[in-house]
């Protein structure tokens, strides 16, 4: 019998660590690299499952501590699992709930073998968060990726704070692993470590020690530290101590530059809440950088987006004069249109990335696309 | 050569007042009864013009007052017309700001020659709206069917508020009908006249008068009144008054139950926000009436809003569980899906209506939809 997971490389760029690959689930097969539109609470906001199809989408994101806190994993369970109930029949990732943990930071005591915090979000009340509730909610979820319970650092830290989250990271790690047993689900690492190369690589070995997981997530980046600083740990982590022949899962960065230079590095996967969340306050992803389309000077500009896009919003002609107004009068499809258009955006440039890896030109790829954006990568 | 437009009847119920006529615009023809869309900011709240043709709209509604103070009318004459700017090639009616003024009343004067009101929901300046800007507003929109200026009561109001409000609205179309010069573009006059028979009489007589108006809009019910009321005034109004030969549009209504009887009373063209306002408040039509989905009644509930539905939304398989999900939640998807939903419903509602009608069945169909609510017109 064939296995239910496999990740396959199907080639190495001569000239930067990228690699594109396809990786199998029981969903379905997702091609690398890959950026994953997140969808929280089981809903991509302002898309329907029809209109992730239609860009492209091949895989999305879902929140264990969100669908814990509202409707219950349970529930959901019972309704046949989250590809039943939110009409995904393709696979989803769900993130373990640790991030939002870390965003709760006056809210929450870390102990050793769990976090409490305040649902500040839901009713408030205090909840005990373990490794195995994790893994509990992610096996009624039925995700065909799930992630360990992990502790995130904000940046800067004290050495002593990032130090003892890897570790208990790491431990935490082991007791997911030890709890995970539903087949047709993959559970992943996660590597911790903030901008120390060597708590990076403490990290990933431990990871190794507790066993044989499917992938490694790679976290704690992302946090308001500089762009550079983030490459100067994360390219020796990718190109010298993960094993080569795993998946990557770079979470929570998506800005388009990063992602170029990331992929170049060896990285696989990616999600962020960035192109929906600026698609709500009114930025599009452009190839000519970000632009915001409140901006009065698009009131009587009749160009589309970005005319070199062909998403169904450049491609039905919405102008940037009529999108301005949606996003003036803040009417729901000025979202809408824009969250489209800017994971759209995301998703082809991983296919255009893709594309270069495959005929072994993305050296040039990369600096082409690099050079479009002068050196910023901010936008 | 043809003329840009038509209204030609295919057929009149036996047994009821109803008929099935094809109304031609240069925009595309409109099979009646129908009912119309929504979109008073240039955007039916939640949906893409995709998704209206997918659900099988024929014609929407725009605002010229909201579209005049927000981009300007001038703005989308010089971007091509409503139609082009927001990527609808299908007809399109504007109403006249008449009924929005209406709903300003405590910041409102009625003079002969215009009415004057605060913007509220804008900049809170002081308007002046004569009959003649708004002519020229809907010719710079370039809709094609446009709506002459108005004044609506609300219910119960006096005789002499009633009288004056009709009689100002007679004087005010023919005011619009000598500032209305657009060939492609027909113009709607709009009977007044409360409750009261004898002032809706000569409303319809003074607007004949004026000359010939391509249809007319019958405004100034659904503001408060019973059911009963209404269709003690519109019933006559509509078999004895109203010219046979010219479009008939019943404003503001949207209640599934009076359509039906309405239709049968004669009525060709409907409006509402109905359908995209109750979505947006969770609540969904179905052919047993309307249900909340907020309600904790539908957590566990793996069945579609409407198992009868052939919509998007049911034909995709979405639960009610998932829909109270997402209303619970407040995420864009569930105002959306339940849009479509309740659009197609009415739109489907029609079609039905149109088929009982071209089969000369209408009182059969109309019975058993309405013994289907046991007598209710409220959901």
């Amino acid at each position: 019998m064939e296995p239910l997971f496999s990740f396959q490389i199907e080639h190495e760029d001569t000239s930067t660590s990228a690699r594109a690959a396809t990786f199998t689930t029981a969903h379905g097969k997702i091609k690398t690299p890959v950026f994953m539109p997140v969808g929280t609470k089981a809903t991509v906001k302002g898309l329907t499952p029809c209109d992730l199809r239609e860009i492209g989408a091949q895989i999305i994101l879902a929140n264990t501590y969100h669908l814990e806190m509202r409707p219950g994993s349970s529930l959901i369970a019972q309704m046949g699992g989250l590809q039943t109930w939110e009409r995904w029949d393709k696979p989803i990732l769900t993130d373990s709930g640790g991030f939002q943990v870390f965003s709760l930071e006056e809210h929450m005591r870390i102990e050793d073998d769990k976090v409490r915090f305040r649902a500040v979000d839901y009713d408030g009340a205090w909840i005990e968060w373990t490794p195995q509730k994790n893994m509990e909610i992610a096996q009624n979820l039925g995700s065909d990726i799930c992630m360990q319970l992990d502790i995130c650092c904000g940046y800067p830290a004290p050495y002593e704070k990032v130090k003892r989250s890897m570790e208990l990271s790491a431990t935490w790690a082991e007791q997911c692993f030890a709890a995970h047993t539903r087949p047709d689900q993959a559970l992943f690492g996660i590597v911790q470590g903030g901008m120390d190369l060597d708590l990076r690589r403490e990290s990933i070995r431990r990871l190794q020690e507790v066993g044989d997981f499917f992938g490694y997530g790679i976290g704690g980046y992302s946090v308001g530290e500089p762009h550079e600083t983030m490459f100067e740990t994360l390219t020796p982590l990718l190109e010298q101590y993960m094993p080569k022949d795993k998946p990557r899962y770079l979470m929570g960065v998506g800005n388009p530059a990063t992602l170029v230079r990331a992929v170049g590095k060896g990285v696989d996967m990616f999600d962020c809440v960035l192109p929906t969340r600026t698609a709500r306050m009114g930025s599009a992803f452009t190839s000519e950088g970000r632009i915001k389309l409140k901006h009065a000077r698009f009131a009587l500009d009749k160009t589309v987006l970005d005319p070199a896009c062909g998403c169904p919003v450049c491609k039905a002609g919405f102008s940037r004069s009529y999108l301005h107004h949606l996003v003036k009068s803040k009417e729901m499809l000025g979202a809408i249109l824009l969250s489209k258009h800017n994971l759209y955006y995301l998703l082809s440039l991983m296919n255009r990335a893709r594309e270069a890896i495959l005929q072994d030109r993305y050296e040039a790829f990369q600096k082409s696309f690099l050079s479009s954006r002068e050196g910023r990568f901010d936008f």
